[in-house]
């Protein structure tokens, strides 16, 4: 059995070194610092909450989906004056809600919204939420859990304060680690708080104090997970991120072709398509679980389950990271040429892997 | 490359429950609920204040060390009546101190105290706190980060009703994962909270409810970390834990040994020692960091740094699973006769090597 390095060696500080700065290429950020905190993609999230926000602090944010949700349900728990705006789900959330809500503050300390909202398959635009935030002199906080790696994720172009991201979604890494960028007004936010956040484990100013140049010591680092993230992020950028995106969306456009051709709808408009996950209306008369089952027994194959308000109701089919490719595809619409009839939906056999094949070949 | 298991993948969810019951074994509990929280020692230290204590509510915390002042800060943070009991570190907590405190307040709601103090070498007996608890109808809350798997923890027969450790300590395996043992008693208190916890990562509630038969989706579980854990609690419980304290317990011995007889001072007295680290005070005229840099970067070992009020005054020396065997003794005790006399303390060449090769033969 071979040793694990320290946290604390000094050959181990160079590698949060290097990890921040293959994040910063994956961020697109110079400004921002960056680093990846020790849980999970809500891991994230809740640093965000906890370490922006103080109690009575006003947060305005912008709800289309089950993960906008749980933002919701953090920043009540850390006592904040929560504004939540929902709009309907796999829709672009509308911008003038957000700008009509802005008016009615003296001061809001941040807005925030999700990229990409895994539960209903929906690119969110950022920019015009971003531009609103800026104008009313709030921070801006972006979940990109799902879309980092596999659609731009521009920090600074972008003006996000606070964008927190996972491993195991498109960059293709292990689940356990949640990559981070803090721009310096969050910094400054975080550095001029009246109180203490509630949580130490997810304080982000005493995180970015371990991983900033000075490496004060914090917690234990999951050094096996960071050694594992490096890499991962090699990988990613030996691809090239526009080569990476470029994948996502050629396969997603095959999914989407296939899927259709066997007579399902998808969920989300044309234009805010997610490639990542692709949420079809599960087709009348079939039964949601006993397909899903039957899906991942007989064929190894799992598709998502619908979650909140989609429970019951949709089927999402992720093609992210590795899992982005034409076999896949092609293995899932021909289990459900097979899968499908059998539960009492007629299919056109060949329909769905003729119509992905043709997309495939044409791109 | 192959696919990582779902973490709601039925397969998965049986390995869930395999580790749950090697962790009970690990812990000596049937009657609490075992998980693995997707943070390290330090999110189990911080799930238990979340979940277990409300804001007003009272704590009286047994405070000996620099993990005990951590405990004390996150308990602050919660914004729970904390009333620290502090005392001489490096010594055992005097019990009477904690027993005229519980008799100053009507209602207290938990009583915390670190077994394994890593800042000082101490193992701190838990059975008379444990009784003080319970007599006082409080929660007692146990840090057991270094000595899971390296010394006796008992759950049950010592009426612990949270206790949390680490991954990379004495279970051996790489850090990111804080297995915890939740008590019945502890369950009901996180059942009849008045507020939810300010941390919704943290929330043993939730957490629970996916550890536990329902296996309700929380957050994505760090799913290669918790399949390392399995093994790595295999391999413990191969070896047998008291195969496994006793090989702690002699290691140490040996250490011990050539440490005096290199003529250095060890911090804790003979019957509190820890097996796991062993703090020496720093010899008059010896400068702690060139020291340790030479060790690590010339003989590739990394003994620790005093923490918080020991910083500067102390080295502390880890043998802890994989790396409590004889080997590594011989080697650093040796690295140390050609390190201290070439910083001007001098020592009996051969000596340290000597004495602790006596003690591993003679036991």
């Amino acid at each position: 059995m071979s040793n694990l390095i320290g946290y604390l060696d000094p050959d181990f500080l160079l590698i949060l070194d290097e990890v921040s700065d293959l994040l910063k290429m994956v961020f697109q950020t110079e400004e921002s610092l960056t680093l990846a905190l020790s849980g999970t993609g809500s891991a994230g999230m809740e640093a965000g909450m906890t370490s922006l926000l103080e109690p009575d602090d006003t947060v305005v944010m912008c709800v289309y989906g089950f993960f906008c949700e749980r933002m919701v349900e953090m920043a009540e728990r850390v006592g904040a004056n929560v504004v939540p705006l929902r709009a309907e789900w796999g829709r672009p959330f509308p911008t003038e809600m957000l700008e009509n809500e802005l008016k009615k503050h003296s001061r809001v300390k941040m807005v925030t919204a999700v990229h990409a909202e895994t539960s209903t398959g929906l690119l969110q635009p950022l920019e015009d939420l971003s531009g609103l935030a800026r104008e009313h002199d709030a921070l801006f906080m972006v979940d990109a859990v799902t879309s980092l790696g596999g659609n731009e994720v521009a920090v600074d172009d972008w003006a996000i304060d606070y964008c927190y991201s996972a491993t195991q979604k498109c960059l293709a890494c292990p689940p356990g680690l949640s990559p981070v960028a803090i721009s310096p007004r969050a910094r400054e936010a975080i550095e001029n708080r009246k109180k203490r956040p509630t949580s130490w484990y997810l304080d982000l100013g005493l995180i970015g104090n371990y991983w900033s140049d000075e490496h004060v010591y914090h917690h234990t680092a999951p050094v096996s997970m960071i050694l594992a993230l490096r890499e991962g992020l090699r990988v990613v950028l030996e691809e090239g991120l526009e080569a990476r995106y470029e994948r996502h969306q050629r396969n997603a456009a095959a999914l989407r072709a296939g899927l259709e051709a066997l007579g399902m709808e998808l969920v989300v408009p044309e234009e805010y398509r997610l490639a990542q996950i692709t949420p079809v209306w599960i087709p009348e008369g079939l039964e949601d679980t006993p397909v899903r089952q039957t899906l991942l027994r007989d064929y190894g194959i799992e598709i998502g389950r619908g979650l909140g308000e989609f429970a019951g109701k949709v089927w999402r089919v992720g093609l992210m990271g590795e899992s982005s490719k034409p076999e896949y595809i092609l293995a899932l619409l021909s289990a459900l040429e097979e899968v499908l009839p059998r539960n009492g939906f007629e299919v056109a056999h060949g329909a769905g892997v003729g119509a992905a094949s043709k997309a495939l070949a044409t791109t």
